[in-house]
């Protein structure tokens, strides 16, 4: 077995051999190419997904245009987020580069936490995790102009900009490929200046 | 006892009286006067705040403006946020308008959760939702243009066009008062022409 999903979940509490021989058994990790669709607009809701290794991208598809919302790299669970339909998703998601994850499912979910019950307090701090850090994201990202996003994105997730190619960097940052270009030269002269 | 607590967690499960009790006993809830300041950047970060009436708003002060990232209403937890310390709130949050708000701690929580195990499986699937809707608006946020975002408001959260002042929406919308203004008559113009 891959055992990067046993060394993700102790960094939380450590696993006991029935433990690891139990989630072993869930045979719930996968491999993916690059540029595989593994979610559609419009597909059910049932599997929590997982990243091991890797990038997956997030995105919606608007008028016809690709709109990046998220990148999901090692040890970071994927949010699948539903429109109108609060069973079906209302985005993509593809792998940017070669990806491990696991896809599990609630039903899986609630065999473990039936099983083992600690494993309840594992997700609740996942979660509670998650969802600090996408709030602080969102608050960032409302209070600062296109370039400091980009500065922000240099500083604290330098390898998403050699992972994805640049028009799918800029929609995530909310702008124009042309803007992220511009972007970059004044900074690059700033700094050579 | 203010039963709107009670109320809340019961959507999620029925309560026992002797858990009713319990929380009674927690004593958490506390009224607060419109523009209280309740929490200011740099507090060590202790309280989990939950509203049970009225409006909390999470603001930033940057280059001495303002900075709306949050309206908390009814029935809502409010995520404290940090900055590079991950004790410390990096914002402050004050009282829109005379609220009423539970404060626990994290000792309270755990105190909870080992009198009454199923309070666990409670606070994650709290967390799980809030993050689901906090990860939804942050992709709408990227993908649309601030009348686009304006429109969404007033479609999802009108009560907030009356409960806040302008330029707290403005800035919660990521726009200039003076933006929120000609939005504002323009869609005024389209729908009476």
């Amino acid at each position: 077995m891959d055992n990067r999903l046993l060394e993700f979940i102790e960094q939380y509490m450590p696993l006991t051999e029935e433990e690891k021989i139990f989630i072993d058994d869930l045979n719930i990790i996968r491999s993916l190419k690059r540029g595989t669709v593994i979610v559609e607009e419009g597909d059910t809701i049932k599997d929590a997904i997982f990243v091991l290794k890797g990038c997956l991208r997030s995105y919606y598809i608007m008028d016809g245009e690709e709109k990046t919302s998220a990148f999901t790299t090692e040890n970071e669970p994927l949010i699948l987020l539903s429109g109108d339909d609060p069973n079906k998703t209302a985005h993509y998601v593809d792998s940017v580069e070669d990806s491990i994850v696991t896809l599990g499912n609630l039903e899986m979910e609630n065999k473990t936490v039936e099983k083992f019950p600690r494993f309840e307090k594992l997700c609740k701090l996942i979660s509670e995790q998650l969802l600090k850090k996408n709030a602080s994201s969102f608050a960032e990202f409302k209070n600062t102009t296109p370039e400091q996003r980009y500065i922000n994105l240099l500083k604290n997730r330098p390898d998403l900009l050699q992972r994805a190619p640049q028009h799918q960097i800029a929609s995530y940052l909310g702008i124009k490929p042309q803007s992220l270009s511009r972007i970059r030269k004044r900074l690059s002269k700033k700094s050579s200046a």
